[in-house]
């Protein structure tokens, strides 16, 4: 019953074959190595954009940053929900990239901004004064932290916002996948095609064992961008582990299997907490995210029996009251078992 | 005949075996798997070194600045041989991670700082004067990028002229281990001993696929080094298999082992490329590196028979007069092979 | 009628005089002019602190800045009321000189903050947790950018906030004169013994040219602030203009007589817009700065008649029902005139 | 006696006066004071440049590393001579600004860059090799830190190998007005003509109290250039103050005159140096600045005398032998005076 973070997961076995696969012999370096030339075709056929630029990184906060430094310049503001990874959980590594540049977070419902909230926080910040940081790029995330998904329509929507105002538009896409299986779009509608201009494409969360992509589907800032990834000290010399797994991710419509294996979990998972008598869904879930309230005796129960998740938001004690409500997060990945969601129902049912 | 880098080898089958071990069930995320606390445990160990604080990133590059941020100020200069990484192989990475500092480059025969160098270019930073960067740190290299090693005496020395001026000292050990095995030190010696104060911990090029440790002899800046390293975007989620690869590394002498056969084919490298006519040592060698000067003619041929190596510096011509000496680079690895000696031998004898 | 702001009047004569005076002969450049050693002696005098130490600058960003990256490291949480100019009137220089720290704006009322508003900021900062920014330093603003002043007391309570959670505490004076008359405190009470670490003192806005001190009331960053200075390009060369400023506007309590002949004509102007049927206080004033409910057709005919102030927030329009009431900014300054509000109280009068 | 730096010297008679008037009334704030654009007119007109945006700034430092933030990304390296001001004598501001940029210096003989010189500095820069920091931009310097000038014709040959490079040019001119007396040069021969984009063009050395004038003859980046200086905290409020000087620095020439009475009288003390028994210049005089060698007891004899100067470099010591010679700085300014000029020659004539 391990439902504290996809990142607890570990990397799925086709992954591993291939990581263990390109172990043989000896490969160029820093990127020049002859598997990530099929990742860079992967990444073009699968997204339809030929012309797209991929590089490389390990981590999610890497390719995140990467894309706003090329996107914002230090004195621009960058528009991201309230509870944006990027703002609340990379300590920083957005104005430590970028030079300084200030992140405006943005409410709204569900983990999803609005067309007229961003509007607002764009119209908000004073374009033309000296005195203030300046629009500079705007970063969405999909699935959202709430584990919701936007449809292409509603990213479509945002970032004709942001392209009336001039901006470029970052996606945090470390659950992409899980988005695309979510929503059925394919790739290019949830990216390019909805106004994006680079993709943190993410699999470490979901079956690798580190490795996001950053797609920039208009490559102008290719060469700028691997300076600052060289700078930022994650241009790997055996550039080859990064190739590999990415490539193995995305044979075959692996990466979609695993993100519908996580998603499918979820909704049995969904299923088994929504028959707990008092519980709710704080948001509707599209992916691999639960966010619900259960009674306080639930939790205890669930937590006695091994059950891993967080409360959420931190802070919430496991003493008192017992049918009074906690919110908590689960969340479920490529490997998570009918085994476990069934133990959870197990846990739930047995209430005496 | 594969002599270009080892960063071209690829990951030795122990640390192969830890990774495929380690991706079984779930871990906890970002450095608190029980892998990390062996890493931890065996560094302390190995380095006699019980308080030391062991911080594991997949770049060399991140791991030197990372650790040179710790050490030095915005305004700080860091003293660094004229041929080290940090300064002309990181895009400006060091001054990026600290704020702006700058690289005071040192002439030093044979890729070495002597203490007379380093203290000369102390003093001539004007400490107190406000219009110049003030001293800030040291930072050495073992192997050096010349292939040589300093001895723990030698860098003792080195140390003794930093600490006279309050300065602290970070050694990038991409080769440690080839340093240790090259000159017989122990991990003590050849670091906190000599008066290391953060060890920049090598493993990639050594038989694994990107990992390097940060080891803080004192343990004083281990939070800051945690949050920059965050910041920086180096904290891995899935942490295990950064901790995998290096418990791996260490556990049973493997580096040293790895080390040791890398340093013993460049000892046989070393006899064959000596038996050429007109060849000489440009640096003496002392673990896996050789630079060599061979005449023209020896190179067209050993290229020509599918040997890898790189004419160092670049910008020198296969084409000219056959006899004219060429100056060239040859780095073995764990994986280097006697066979591949063995052709190449057969190569530089072949002249007919 | 000029009400726009405290920054288009001009300098006292007495400082112009000073700045002539000063004009003589040679001086020693970059701060060593015998008149800096009468500025520290005024400073340390008049505010009771014999160990300050207090370095000049041109402008109030300047100084805000700098004191800032003195306090809070570049991964730190700054903590500032939602409307403080550091945060919104600053273009991110404070993100800038820390290198990437990150802005916390926080709600209160009238411009101030409250114990209970600032605790739970610092609180909602993950302490601890690497993935978040950490508690890093508190910046207050007295007066505040709502023309309030706190007393020493409410300082007190708020740096004893601060205290608790171990932050420094930096206060923005570019009004710190206005806020000392107003409330009748000691230079000392308002600032270290209110628990006040570093002082930005303004003097450009009260009859300087363009002088701010930088006070530290803990001499312990002396040294790095010069740096931090001259990296900025804050160090003057001809340094002996910026002492001249400051000397004579602390001489002879010249800085407190002009800051009460502000005051005093903000008083007189206060009663004269609350004479005007439909006029009302957005905040209760305590210093030079009035913020004011006035009819629409009020601010018609003022501004027809030549009066020169702010609708505020700005995006207000003169076009509309008359009898509407449109928010204003009335700022006052040491060289308004009797004469000015006595022609502000006709066009308000003269309504037919 | 006083020839330590000309930025020990007041400000010239006009200067002053222009202040004071400047100091009547209200103005607007900010740089939107009707001086401002009397300034920009001035430089329009006097450099024949009419789209070029003139950006004021106080201090010398400020105007160098505004300009060379606009012109280098962070990843670039930024090529000046070995003693350019830029690199020893700014703290490293240069690489704060810029957020990282690498200073390459060059040496020259007598404070020079030659074409050959500059062109393989930039070609040792591994241009498209990411590891290495990229060709960014060049910063000349006329009058050079050892006293001598550049001709249009110099400058614009060392300009014409940074354009076939593809990098923009900084000249900090800091003594611009110097170089122009020396070498019969218009404003525009010597700037954009010669192939400069950005020009620090100094005012404080020359007579005023502080004030530079960037000078973008390339009008593209001033947007971002006015956002630089906000964030650096050089935006001034009441602005009028360096536009007052600035314009009546420009008004009628008064900075050539005062340029011109620095160097004349640099020129007579030249030949009153000269006259000195071993003396001889270590690099040619070209306007204010007199590098040369005299022998140790004629310094002793001359500050004895209360002669201020520096003995270039420091370290050099008075003890010694009488006849030793030693190396030393002299500068005049625009207020030395003949009387000055006549004391040294008296002290060093008196030698018995």
């Amino acid at each position: 019953m391990e439902f504290a973070s996809d990142n607890t997961s570990g990397a799925a076995p086709a992954v591993m074959a291939a990581l263990a696969a390109a172990n043989a012999g000896h490969a160029p370096s820093y990127g020049a190595d002859p598997a990530m030339d099929r990742v860079r075709a992967l990444i073009r056929e699968i997204f339809a954009a030929p012309r797209a630029e991929v590089f490389l990184v390990a981590t999610g906060t890497a390719a995140n940053v990467l894309a706003l430094s090329c996107l914002c310049p230090p004195w621009g503001a960058i528009y991201a929900h309230a509870e944006a990874h990027v703002d609340v959980d990379e300590c920083g590594a957005p104005e430590f990239y970028t030079g300084g540049a200030k992140l405006v977070p943005i409410a709204g419902a569900h983990g999803k901004l609005t067309p007229e909230g961003l509007g607002r926080a764009i119209a908000a910040t004073r374009r033309g004064d000296v005195h203030s940081v300046q629009p500079g790029a705007v970063t969405l995330t999909n699935l959202t932290e709430a584990g919701t998904a936007y449809t292409p329509d509603e990213l479509a929507r945002l970032t004709a916002v942001a392209r009336g105002q001039g901006l470029p538009v970052h996606l945090d896409g470390a659950r992409f996948a899980n988005a695309l299986v979510a929503t059925g779009a394919t790739p290019a509608e949830m990216s390019w095609q909805a106004g994006i201009d680079i993709l943190s494409l993410g699999g470490t969360k979901n079956g690798c064992l580190g490795v996001e992509a950053v797609v920039l589907f208009d490559p102008a800032p290719a060469w700028e961008m691997q300076l600052r990834r060289k700078r930022g000290g994650h241009l790997f010399s055996k550039h080859r582990y990064l190739s590999a797994q990415m490539a193995a991710y995305l044979e075959n419509g692996l990466w979609l299997q695993l993100a519908r294996a996580a998603n499918d979990r979820a909704a049995a998972l969904e299923q088994v907490i929504l028959a707990a008598p008092g519980a709710r869904l704080m948001h509707p879930r599209a992916g691999n995210i639960i966010f619900a309230h259960l009674p306080r005796e639930v939790h205890a129960r669930a937590m006695a029996a091994g059950a891993h998740y967080y409360l959420w938001p931190f802070g919430q004690s496991l003493n008192g009251p017992p049918e009074e409500p906690l919110s908590a997060r689960f969340v479920t990945s490529w490997c998570t078992t009918e085994a476990e969601i069934g133990a959870f129902a197990a846990v739930i049912r047995d209430r005496d």
